[in-house]
């Protein structure tokens, strides 16, 4: 079995720079998980003394706050300056610009359309710059039957589709006379989609590695499984099963944007173990 | 034969205003025709002494120029004003909007993307407006090889395709990290076209009346004539031909933004009057 991995793949440049941080700053606090992958959290918290809270309230005597690479809301930012601790904003700056446009076009009176899941952390603290009015959703359909006003602008969850991105920009062209289209999707992601639509097309059996509450994981897995059946989603090498493998001839392994390395080794060398056992 | 006309036909409000504002006026010359349509040009010249120039040179000792529906350029404009003239501006005002933005955009630094024909006046005059750098297209693909800003604005021909104006824009999308859509397409464009395309569905036969200059009388022409291959486009009712209707059982008649009502009626008589012999 071929083992290939996709020409992109894995950390981007957000999560790398926020682990670095992370390392550097040491000791430190961060209010939500600082990327989405639990394995590296748990590293970070034993090597590196960097643990999870689950919200401000559950700060009591740190020194250090570390802000999460899909960023906090502008009230929890607020509430954390008035508290007694030194902050690190490890917010991608590729999330950081959506907020600050969202922040902008509320200034110039514009409402807003988030693309994106409102329950995701990332655009909770995006649309929690805006203060007009903010539509987040998913599917131009939501917008059906709502009265949208003259101007609007709009902007992306950083991991989302492009394709989709433009139907709701398309609707919002027939209903507004004025669209102002921010794409906040990041290039990372585009690079690992596109590699992984071809990878997929040539595989007979696709591993995607990263965290189960990941994103663009999750939208890696799903675009495998568009084009190769034998998909799998796992988080380490450990949930990888020998008949998955069974008469395969051609391997392909992605990783998520928050996925390690040394994770996405361990991966590889498991597939090579298999290979060993089935030659 | 059914002669059933569609649901929205003819004359917009632009046009009305302009025929209006030539008539209570007089004794004008307008730089370049008033309205797409040499009929209605006519009858301006006999019945209200409204005279046509090519150009700006060709004026004379006129004492009032009247600005035609399409615009003029913003240089003209200038040169316009410095003579002794008193001037009327029949700029349709959705023609003005896409000028006024044009100018509105360059000067906050956005380059600018018009979408239409490069030789059509309205075009002409507003690209003219453009201080930055305008690039003005009909299809997307005219922007493969081009190094496009990170935000450009867009803006199109009053009487274009929404479906086209999309796919220029989602190629924006990928290209730019800010695209300012402004949907200066005119609502009477898309009326008259969804009504044509309604009617030629059901019509075994399509006339649709109005200059062979104009821009939005050919577009609903080619729609016509996508449902319905019998399809003609006629200035005046001498061009009909009793051969078109023989055996026919629906008869679609449409008419463009600049036909006057007084045609379109000659037109519908004239066919009453087919039925009238092959009863």
């Amino acid at each position: 079995m071929i083992i290939e991995l996709a020409k992109n793949y894995g950390f981007c440049f957000g999560v790398k720079r926020a682990i670095k941080k992370a390392e550097q700053i040491k000791n430190a606090a961060s209010i939500g998980p600082l990327i989405h992958n639990n394995e590296e959290i748990s590293r970070l918290q034993n090597d590196f003394n960097v643990k999870t809270l689950q919200s401000i309230n559950d700060l009591s005597n740190e020194k250090k706050a570390i802000i999460r690479t899909h960023g906090i809301t502008k009230q929890d930012l607020a509430l954390l300056k008035r508290k007694n601790i030194e902050i690190y904003d490890a917010t991608c700056p590729f999330v950081t610009k959506p907020q600050q446009l969202c922040e902008k076009m509320s200034d110039e009176g514009y409402e807003v359309v988030i693309f994106g899941d409102e329950n995701h952390p990332e655009v909770k603290g995006v649309k929690s710059y805006v203060s007009t009015k903010a539509y987040v959703i998913l599917d131009e359909k939501e917008l059906y039957n709502i009265k949208l006003p003259n101007k609007i602008a709009v902007v992306s969850q950083t991991t989302k589709k492009v394709e989709n991105f433009m139907k709701i920009v398309n609707y919002l062209m027939l209903k507004c006379k004025e669209v102002r289209v921010f794409n906040t999707i990041c290039d990372a992601t585009f690079k690992n989609q596109e590699a992984i639509l071809e990878l997929s097309q040539k595989s007979d059996v696709m591993v995607v590695v990263g965290g189960k509450n990941s994103a663009n994981t999750k939208q890696l897995f799903l675009i495998a499984k568009q084009h190769c059946e034998n998909s799998y989603l796992i988080e380490t090498q450990e949930e990888l099963k020998a008949e998955w493998f069974k008469d395969k001839k051609h391997c392909g392994v992605s990783a998520g944007a928050s996925t390690p390395d040394w994770i996405i080794k361990k991966v590889l060398e498991r597939l090579e173990e298999f290979n060993k056992e089935n030659s």
